[in-house]
């Protein structure tokens, strides 16, 4: 007996989007597309909806609607705008939402998808950044898993599967970081690191934005909070080591001292599939590892003293309340600025860091509040730009 | 609520029967020891029985039975001889036997008391070795527990907890090897190497036999052989990769290719300590590990071509029936006769060989049919020596 899962994808059209796709044609046993929404790309989103025969599509950008409608099959349902994103998050008969919106968007839908009972696959990293303790707290009130597809949340998954698949025999979360393009670089080196230099990732090919977190190692500092949240650890017992490899994709530490860690390469299908699939497992869907031909997997500290976002990010993930949401806004505009050239590359650290410095915590937020505190430091950290 | 195991140590006065003591002192709340046995050590028997208030104790030489009962407290029960192991391995109240008595005469006491219900931890390697097939019919027609308490096995066990606990979703099972003492030594080096050498193991302080088993290989040999029992895989999926560090105590890769590796400080204990406690993990057994402190974790092939014992090892498990049996007796007599001086380090596996080779399997045999074939492989090895 195998499960097929009736999956919508939020944000079909980016690289987790059509990594899922791409699962979903490798496993047509178990996954079926039942639902596909993007931002903008009409085209790609209309072209997806026809490969797949799927009955529902979705436009963020409302003025969109009509060339969409346009383009997909008679009998395809077309949603379009926020409120659309909900219809597709709740749709009758999927019971698997993959969350992989880039930005706040994908908040709502989340909350609205666990509501309406479905599991959740987390690809966005707002919906833990900002709003972890809420999504959380909402999916244990509705009995829906929230299962993690990035590969090293996915990993700390796996490794806890039967220990309690909480933080209950947990000591520690060991995440690994590659530590980016800039790893071995000096400090003052740093101050000219151009755009191009910053994008150049030695381990994975990804968009701007996520390239640009892991030469800050911003990315590991949202991940830090995003396990805080998943995983039910509070932030002291979240750590961080590099392992350049990306052969270790993270580490549990239970309390006996006993580790597991998960390793493969380095795929972003792989995760994706594991939280289609799981409990279950599906044969073939990495090459074995040749750990002789590895040869050594190395660890270092990561130097925290150069790459300040790992101690932002904990100091948001232990303060809690609205910090996290502001700490992720800051850098996202901070980010955005630094690729536009108007700030070098150090800036951007230290401008989230002001900008934390400034805000005054809101505990245990609403949404909205979450939401207004997200707007308030994209203003401020606009400001300091 | 605690579950607090009743536990009988068959070979309490051997190395891992010490270990399995200091589990019990310091984890008193979850271990209570009901029953000891040993081979002839009588003051040492008498004093642990002294020290745990234990209500039974077992000599195995039936002519020290009156010198140890002189030396317990009144009111101890004291057993004697094989037929007093029996009735250690099935007496009323315990729960669990810990089986660690070295050579074929934990056999009929293991199996003893699986037929009685209780739960199996195994450090005898005889056991699953020699009569792996039947034991682990036996185990699972009475319901019981197989645990393993080597460090190789029990991480593997770790790596499965959650994931179904047997071989289901196994692709393969690899077992680490600190390589020995002689890892990175020529072949020619090996033609003359001393006892002392072999002794000298660079991670593990153990007993002789165990020493020169690390050396030659044989002990990796022998847990390949027990793998493939205690977790139901065929020997093709049982692999070996040599990790000089020890810290990868071993790894299971599933069937999607991802690999989950069990990491610790070296330890006996903890095994034991694991076995007891599970499926539930106690706080505090193991110093954590500091990953940027280790720095590196190295691995590399086995020299099948220099260390025979592997080849051999998998050519038992692959043949099965009393051929595992014949390479375990083999090898003890060739072991012993390295260690009197009267045959070179590299004639114990050569010897292993041939008595290999010369014995005509019997296929599912029967206890007495293993047993004989394990006398005629040491009346075989002992003429060759």
């Amino acid at each position: 007996m195998v499960r097929r899962r009736k999956v919508v994808i939020l944000g079909s059209t980016g690289s987790i989007g059509t990594s899922a796709l791409k699962v979903a044609r490798q496993i047509p046993e178990r996954m079926e597309v039942v639902g596909l929404a993007a931002g903008r790309r009409v085209e790609e989103l209309a072209a997806q909806a026809r490969e797949y025969g799927v009955g529902h599509v979705c436009i963020a950008d409302e003025s969109k609607r009509a060339e969409l409608q346009a383009l997909v099959p008679a009998g395809t349902t077309v949603h379009a705008g926020a409120a659309g994103l909900i219809e597709m998050a709740t749709l009758e008969g999927a019971n698997l939402v993959l969350v992989s919106i880039v930005g706040t968007e994908g908040l709502a839908p989340a909350l609205a998808a666990i509501q309406a009972g479905m599991d959740l696959a987390v690809a966005s990293k707002e919906i833990l950044v900002m709003a972890g303790e809420i999504v959380m707290r909402e999916a244990r009130k509705a009995g829906v898993a929230v299962l993690p597809v990035d590969s090293e949340h996915n990993a700390i998954f796996q490794c806890l599967e039967g220990n309690g698949g909480s933080g209950k025999n947990v000591a520690r979360l060991i995440l690994t970081a590659s530590g980016g393009p800039f790893r071995t670089w000096e400090e003052k080196d740093l101050a000219t690191v151009t755009v191009a230099q910053a994008l150049a990732h030695p381990t994975w090919v990804m968009g701007p934005k996520i390239s640009i977190d892991s030469a800050t190692l911003f990315n590991k500092g949202l991940e830090m909070i995003e396990a805080r949240w998943l995983f039910d650890v509070e932030m002291g017992r979240v750590d961080v080591v590099v392992h350049p490899q990306s052969i270790v994709h993270s580490m549990v530490e239970f309390v006996d001292g006993s580790v597991l860690a998960q390793m493969s390469t380095t795929d972003m299908c792989f995760p994706i599939q594991y939280a289609v699939t799981w409990p279950e497992r599906v044969a073939g869907a990495l090459p074995p590892l040749n750990f002789a031909k590895l040869g050594r997997l190395d660890f270092e500290e990561p130097r925290t003293e150069v790459f300040a976002a790992l101690n932002l990010a904990r100091e948001a993930g232990e303060r809690c309340g609205t910090l996290p949401a502001v700490l992720n806004a800051a850098n996202e505009v901070a980010v955005e600025a630094f690729l536009a050239g108007r700030i070098p590359f150090l800036r951007i650290a230290d401008l989230v860091g002001e900008v934390m410095g400034g805000h005054g915590v809101v505990e245990a937020p609403s949404l909205e509040e979450l939401l207004a505190a997200d707007g308030e430091a994209r203003r401020v950290a606009a400001g300091l730009v």
